[in-house]
């Protein structure tokens, strides 16, 4: 059971204005609640028609579901929804390799790149305050629990690179780059990634001290680009695999 | 203007039984209408709100937003909705780079792995019975065009790759694999790829002769896996690398 006021703060943390004030986001599904349980997020409440899991019995509702139905985001409930503490972010160190978002508008891509970071071991992530919020349940969803194992951080990002400029290179993928295969990588720097229409800004641009392109093979060579998840999996695959073979 | 029967096969169409009835399928949206009519499929019908497609006259049907709204797929129907026969593949050859899909249910994944076969001029892409249909219109939008480019054909895999046996290495990715970037790698050969939950199955596994593994960097080591297309990027970027700089 649970309150009119409850099914009102969770509803209304589909969208970021209320996300941010309430500090609060949700996730939906066993799969990915058992992750973040498991994780160093802080459990707020958890609402259930099953009994399996282990958090703590103060914070645990268990619900009917149709009661579930009423506070989920899904046009097919879960068996329960969590509701969890957004961390606060550490500030971003020029250390390692970090990977920076310029306007990524679609949840699915955000989530993935996060998955993937967190595969990689790239704890960084910046992004632009116009890229979709990374507690969007869409995007919490697509992580599959590696939202709670990358440091996230939404800036001004011409700010952020002015502020590392000297520091670390740049990275960049544009079509006049030169062969990702082919330059020399550093093991540390910022790989920026551009919105899915437009790229990268062109006040981001300015701060980008290495531009690449990740070669285009098919015959006719009529792709427009690659989606910017696949571009990111491609640069990070390549960066690591520089960093571990030493080639 | 259009009539009632044109308003029920068009809507028939987002299901995959009726696609293959009347051979057809659907894309929205300018940009998609746009590299399609550019392509080798042909059209059968548009549908339009702006004058802006160069399409045969006598195909083409000049039609309200109202109406336009009863035959589109989308929340927010995009100026024009267009209907084209679905092309006869050519039984897959034992050439060049193959990618087979084990069962990958999500339209997005599908469309994202077509267009980078095709940015990485892998033209053939065999899937089983299982996998998600290539004309499913949201794996239409998700492939940019690329649907037109790349040759798909849905088939057993057992069976394909029974015949295909001795012929070319067939690469998987397995958690007990080897290291995908000190393994050496055949420019020819198929590369396998899982469904989303489960990997490959087991009937298929039977028939890979090469395990690999993307090595996961992560310190914790706890992220389960990698969406399935952010993997077909990987794997298919790396064999690329190999056969451009022959290292």
């Amino acid at each position: 059971m649970f309150s009119k006021s409850q099914i009102k703060l969770i509803n209304s943390l589909a969208q970021k204005k209320y996300r941010r004030k309430h500090g609060l986001f949700t996730v939906e599904g066993k799969k990915g609640i058992f992750e973040l349980l498991d994780s160093s997020l802080q459990l707020h409440s958890l609402f259930t028609t099953e009994d399996i899991f282990d958090a703590e019995r103060a914070k645990t509702h268990f619900i009917e579901e149709a009661e579930l139905k009423k506070i989920s985001n899904l046009s097919t409930p879960q068996t329960a929804l969590a509701v969890f503490h957004i961390p606060q972010p550490t500030a971003p160190e020029a250390e390692g390799l970090i990977v920076a978002l310029d306007n990524v508008q679609d949840p699915g891509n955000l989530g993935t790149i996060i998955r993937m970071c967190d595969w990689f071991g790239v704890n960084e992530l910046v992004c632009s305050e116009g890229t979709v919020d990374c507690y969007n349940p869409k995007v919490v969803q697509a992580t599959m629990g590696s939202i709670a194992r990358v440091n996230v951080n939404y800036l001004s990002l011409p700010d952020f690179l002015k502020k590392i400029q000297g520091k670390m290179p740049v990275y960049g993928a544009f079509l006049e780059g030169e062969n990702l295969y082919s330059r020399e990588l550093d093991a540390r720097g910022i790989i920026v990634m551009g919105n899915e229409a437009n790229g990268i800004s062109s006040d981001v641009e300015s701060y980008v001290t290495q531009k690449l392109l990740i070669p285009q093979l098919g015959a006719l060579q009529k792709t427009e680009s690659l989606n910017v998840a696949t571009a990111t999996a491609i640069f990070l695959s390549e960066f690591r695999r520089r960093d571990l073979t030493g080639k």
